[in-house]
């Protein structure tokens, strides 16, 4: 076998370990079952197909798909960092960028240059199409905490802030989906499934 | 909510089902634990992307992508049909139709039609984006099967001759790939993983 084929087998082989990383979300099907980080993926390429149209300027929709399904490949060496933990995101940059260059490092030179720039312009959101790709990487969670019920918020006392500080980046991306974010925290502030206040933290 | 984003939003909310339906493969990472579709279509996604130099002629990479991330949707209803299992497949063309129907019909009409109509032309698999994307749907499980030291062939007593007209579309989409097909399975055979003559059914 030649051996660029086999380099790229071995990425592919690689990132079947995404399947084992599990997110702090549930699936909305099984709300017991922790979503892992390969199924949330495929989940948002999706939603970009679907959403497409709410962009706030025309998206490039390859560009887009491509980074919805590798923004989380990082995470086989880094881990799912939960969004809530001040803590954990303190050297969670540094531990994703040695594993986007070891992972994408599989590959031969040109793909590894194109997939390592694609994670980047992610993670940095400046492009409208990163943009939107985020966008998208932030609502998806919420629509599954706010479908089950409360999900992750409810089980790490999360309230409405720093949801809403989470969100920011959303309008950016898609003012129409930023107006569907805040009518949903405001029913689910309502229905109880999310605190308007800061619970007190035992000391 | 304008009617036309809950109609989006409802079909999200329904193909996380998907994440729920388990195929005969396992994982690599944990050859113990079978695959799901959601994860499966993520993956081939990621395949379609490293893989696209090796499709025949050149395919229109968007429109791969989004049948490799649409294709098994329509298990929802249908189920996982093992690809060895005759029986299973007299009225599997059906029960995928009608789900096809059901699940895509959630959406509005435009995007109801265009992906209906990817899903189609995934399964008749007569232009070059079908071939190709449906080559990368008989390799993956393949590679699984070999990688993890026999996976479903072994569990089933799947013999050569069975796995070779399973692959058979692979050629059409891409010569080289077909080539890697018939080293592994002549590389499954000599390390025992495959067995080479069809095994004595008790009667």
């Amino acid at each position: 076998m030649n051996e660029k084929l086999q380099q790229q087998l071995n990425f592919l082989y690689e990132i079947d370990k995404l399947k084992t990383i599990f997110r702090k979300t549930t699936l909305i099907t099984e709300a017991e079952r922790f979503e892992n980080s390969a199924e949330h993926s495929w989940h948002l390429g999706l939603y970009a197909i679907i959403l497409a149209e709410y962009a706030n300027e025309q998206v490039n929709m390859l560009r887009v798909l491509k980074m919805t399904l590798l923004h989380d490949i990082v995470e086989i060496d880094a881990g799912d960092t939960f969004c809530y933990d001040i803590a954990a995101h303190k050297d969670k940059a540094q531990k994703e960028k040695e594993a986007a260059h070891r992972i994408f490092g599989l590959l031969p030179a040109p793909q590894k240059d194109e997939l390592l720039e694609l994670w980047k312009e992610f993670e940095e959101g400046a492009t409208m199409d990163a943009k939107f790709a985020v966008s998208l990487d932030r609502l998806q969670p919420l629509l599954h905490n706010f479908v089950t019920g409360g999900g992750s918020w409810k089980r790490h006392h999360i309230e409405r802030a720093q949801v809403e500080q989470r969100m920011a980046p959303v309008i950016q991306g898609s003012t129409v989906l930023a107006e569907l974010v805040d009518y949903l925290l405001d029913e689910a502030v309502k229905r109880g499934m999310l605190s308007d206040t800061r619970p007190k933290v035992l000391t």
